[in-house]
């Protein structure tokens, strides 16, 4: 590391000769598998733009010249180029970020890791400069699977009307984005690479595979394998320049000089231009290289040598999906899965493998996944849309005006939902049970184990008439939880032991063990509690109301943001039925939360089980001191609650307006 | 109207010579300028598609095939041809919808009226054919406008995936969609133009104009001066067959024969298929044809002869916003508009001519327009985003990860908020201040008249570290409403004229008459109320709690949907404080609304004085009964609260717990 820790900042850079760059990027590679092999992180997208970086960061002058990258993923080696090179405490706590962050960094602009957003920040940022009059450049770094957007789409279809506005377009071009890019776009981009620079490019990476400390076998063969079926020579500009677009390439993007000498003409060029680069995602790294699935796109802790992951991981809640999916898919023909550039980490891989002709890859493209599944819906079939929770955001209005407004029978399954933790505020699941409240006829489930995912998603695909929603946690997904009666649809987990409790605990999805251990510890403060678990979280129970009228408070605890949400549904119903009983709802405060591991930031947030029964027993108290002056003579101090109720046996009487 | 009258569905067309089938595209032309006179509604884009609909029912069996129509704003003709020719009550409650209605007839699918969804329908049900082995055609209908759309990229990029999946895109080129369509794609389409279909197209308008039995003026001269700045002939085939999509056109698209022609063709063909079909917008009706703006794209009842509006408007909020806009131009450099292809809708056209260098027209493009504008804050400017309140659904990722993430500074400006009435479900504003209350950081102002309007602007504009909205309703605006006094940041429109009073009334924006009128009749039920105004309804004011504690129950009215409202904010930070007063929340039911006009649905919801005074009154009642049975003898019924209090000569005192 020689080299690269000598690199303070982007200008360190100027001075190195082509055969420093070299030893650099070698350098930055081995940094690379080292580091993130003991964090985990983002490996393959970063091996594949060491030499772009490099580049980028020798041609403009950062911060002056705005850099921006698409999603974020790929600026680890940004990262080490711009006075960030301690990545022991990768995305955790007071560690880095995995993506830019304007906390960490002079040099880093967007921190929103949604997919496909670059472009517009960059004509954005393009016209402030021309209406500022600043001679400043705009970089903006995307993927070509990040092109599969609708984003991407408005916004080249903007920055190709001004033709005099300068901005370089770097199109990152691996083929894939998480997975392979799908589309007729991909296909284009294939037409593009059948070039010269697309044959130099082949002829070089035996060349530059030898070179790399990390273990290198030549892939000249799967690379030229790519070619086959792609059309004979076309004028490469094709669709860029259909638009307007000056389009530079395709340039090998692991030649440093190169990718240099096109970003110079880039940047000389007084209007928006395409800068074509063709990378290899998981570069220099064979345990990478081999993974056709997804080239190491983001791994947890793994064995550098190997790439096998260190930590076995038990039964997770995308893995209890992802089986009920093919069992539902032997039972009926009608269902079909739908992802958008997400196949593996939602789950789908199997029911792919099982049904090949009954899954589509939409690419990155929540919109269509929502709008498609409506058409699929009225054309007699039942799609199963999988994303992340934090990525329905973008098909709201689809999911409102498509497949709500007209009756589809369409289940969305929502993993990484609630607080996902590592990946920072743009990943956290926090925002969909509340923004889906306001979709008329929509069901959401909200399952609290495996065995509720199971059920829910069959009692989701079994709606033909609206369209429903099953939303999970990250990872490990717990013990079973065991409903010891039913009211209306609704799970009891725990009975109150008295005819007269206190509190009415409503437990959403997988906060059911920390709801359980609340009622356990209001129960050594005298206080009884029932437990209910709705599993249906929109609409309320109808149930709900007279149940809660029979308590004296209720509490709702839940895995998403509090404005809004279930919390807030529940007080509403309860209202609607005139049912005045004290509510509180607890979930996650309604602010943008920093990267860290669930687990602490459930702590900072005061989900945990002793905060929230702490609270619940400040409000009993209050209740019981309300109670307590207006029975006894005035002057006289009430007994705190939990005495009073030792000393009597059993609690005091539920008072109600 | 010979013709018209006896065409009953589609197929009475297949006997119609080639003469009776122009014959009956005149009747039809004088049946919509006729009819749209008097109702108002959508009569530029109708007026361009009578020969295209003619075409499409006459080559595909339609509801078998399935015709699919963006928008839905150009399906008059399509409504004519099938069964559908009472227009005299359309848009209006019992009469025919402005748009699609699966409700009036099998030959409707797609009813959402948001730009840019049909070819992800048309995706979706064409592989539903495919997996269900049907051999029905599905053939899309949208505007070169909806194309700029990002929904209409990521469904390109996946139809032209399937190479032998049958689907017809039509692609109505009017060179606008409500405006003149901008960007690069519209370029590219110019481009498509310069060809032999062009020209012959060209050359047929002074011909056909002569036809139209509506006043009719060559419009050759207008036509040819359009090409003008085209580029030389270059291969027409160009974007859509880089993709992978086959092209035919372009077409004449008022020659029957010709579209025709072009459509039998793309419907023998076994895979996705592009017509560009070359439409005028308002054909054949001379006021359309000479208002550059809008060519009459929407219109209240007008002259038929001279296109006139029959009823003149007073000021209206849009109006309010135009000149307010200008002013602040004046005063701030930094302010920049936005506008999501509706520049005169949302009344930034008078910006546009004052600053024509600081407006940006976007296309149908609101996630683009949110997220440049995030890159327009960042770059140092205020952008001032003005669109639809039903469209920023659209944008709700952008405006949460990149604008409040990003802390920007970004003005929101949400025209037609609440209830709109005649365009039906998918245009009535009511999500806005639900979904928006999730994101961190954002302020909302609801301003209730002009004089709100423009300090709430001014206001939000000097706010540069978070998103800001502005929302306001449809039409005119009401009289001023003057504050007594200021609590917080909050207008108190109205004191309860005792120190113990019954009811807080939350107004909020445009709902302040309604609520002064309540208040006046709860007073004539001897029941104090104070009207407040909170102005900034996100976020809750912190004077909200303390005011509603000194108050027996709260009632909040929005004319917004009540799932997560202003309603459920206040609910929750009246928990959050401790404030236990009951709480009842008034607004839109969560349901989507049938068209009719504002009052119509406003009374069918119960979003009216009386019913809201008869509910409220219900609940003092209902107190007062409690109150009552605690503090008499057991068995002696309540007297009613209005005769108490009229009999007392003050409201009975408050309970509380």
């Amino acid at each position: 590391m020689a080299l690269l820790t000598r690199i303070r900042g982007p200008r360190d850079l100027d001075r190195l000769s082509p055969e420093q760059l070299d030893r650099l990027a070698s350098e930055i590679r081995t940094f690379l598998v080292d580091a993130v092999s003991k964090t985990g992180g983002h490996l393959g997208p970063n091996l594949g733009v060491v030499e772009l970086t490099i580049a980028l960061h020798r041609v403009f002058e950062s911060p002056k010249d705005k850099i921006l990258w698409d999603t974020g993923h790929q600026s680890y080696v940004h990262k080490l180029l711009t006075g960030r090179q301690d990545f022991s405490k990768l995305k955790m706590k007071g560690g880095l970020s995995g993506y830019p962050a304007r906390a960490e960094s002079e040099h880093d602009f967007i921190e929103n890791s949604h997919a496909s957003t670059v472009l517009g920040w960059a004509d954005g940022l393009a016209k402030a400069n021309e209406r500022l009059g600043r001679d400043d450049h705009v970089v903006a770094v995307i993927g070509d699977g990040a092109l599969t957007g609708g984003m991407a789409w408005e916004a080249l279809n903007n920055i190709a009307d001004a033709k005099d506005r300068p901005l370089v377009i770097v199109v990152n071009d691996n083929e894939r984005s998480y997975a392979p890019t799908i589309g007729g776009l991909a296909n284009h981009l294939a037409t593009l690479r059948t070039t010269d620079g697309y044959e130099r490019f082949l002829a070089r990476t035996k060349d530059i595979l030898d070179r790399t400390p990390v273990v290198g076998k030549p892939l000249y063969e799967t690379l030229h394998g790519a070619k086959k079926g792609l059309k004979d020579f076309i004028a490469p500009q094709g669709l860029f320049e259909d638009l307007g677009l000056k389009y530079v390439g395709p340039i090998d993007g692991h030649d440093i000089a190169a990718v240099e000498s096109a970003l110079q003409r880039a940047k000389r060029f007084n209007g928006p231009v395409i800068v074509h680069c063709l990378t290899e995602k998981g570069r220099g790294y064979q345990p990478a290289l081999q993974d056709e699935a997804d080239r190491f796109h983001a791994v947890g802790k793994i064995h550098p040598d190997t790439g096998l992951p260190i930590a076995s991981s038990g039964a997770d809640w995308t893995s209890v999906f992802a089986d009920e999916m093919v069992a539902l898919g032997k039972e009926r023909e009608d269902i079909v899965a739908i992802t958008a550039a997400m196949l593996q980490p939602v789950g789908l891989d199997k029911f792919a493998k099982a049904f090949p002709d009954r899954v589509y890859d939409v690419g990155i493209a929540e919109q269509h996944a929502a709008v498609s599944a409506a058409g699929l819906a009225t054309g007699g079939l039942h799609p199963v849309v999988a994303v992340y929770a934090t990525f329905l955001n973008r098909a709201f209005d689809q999911v409102l005006m498509d497949v709500a407004l007209h009756d589809c029978g369409v289940t969305f399954v929502l993993d990484r939902a609630g607080v996902t933790g590592t990946d920072g505020a743009s990943h956290n699941g926090m925002w969909d049970m509340s923004i889906l409240q306001v979709v008329p006829n929509l069901r959401i489930a909200a399952p609290r184990d495996a065995d509720q995912v199971r059920a829910q998603l069959r009692e989701a695909v079994a709606v033909e008439d609206a369209p429903t929603v099953v939303r999970y946690s990250k990872g490990a997904v717990g013990p079973a939880v065991e409903a010891v009666s039913r009211v209306g649809g609704m799970d009891v987990l725990r009975e109150p032991g008295t005819d007269r409790p206190d509190v009415l605990l409503v437990s959403i999805g997988a906060l059911a063990p920390m709801c359980l251990e609340i009622a356990d510890l209001l129960d050594k403060q005298g206080i009884s509690t029932t437990v209910v678990d709705p599993r249906w979280v929109k609409p309320v129970d109808e149930a709900m109301a007279p149940l809660a009228d029979r308590h004296r408070v209720v509490v709702t605890v839940e895995d998403n943001g509090r404005a809004g949400g279930v919390g807030s549904a529940i007080s509403q119903a309860l209202r609607d039925a005139g049912v005045d009983v004290p509510l509180r709802d607890f979930g996650i405060p309604q602010r943008f939360l920093d990267h860290a591991s669930r687990g602490e930031i459930l702590a900072e947030i005061g989900l945990t089980a002793p905060d929230i029964a702490r609270q619940v027993t400040g409000l009993v108290s209050k209740l019981d001191g309300l109670h307590q002056t207006r029975v006894r003579p005035s002057g006289e101090a009430a007994e705190p609650r939990a005495e009073a109720a030792a000393r009597t046996g059993k609690a005091t009487e539920p008072v109600r307006d």
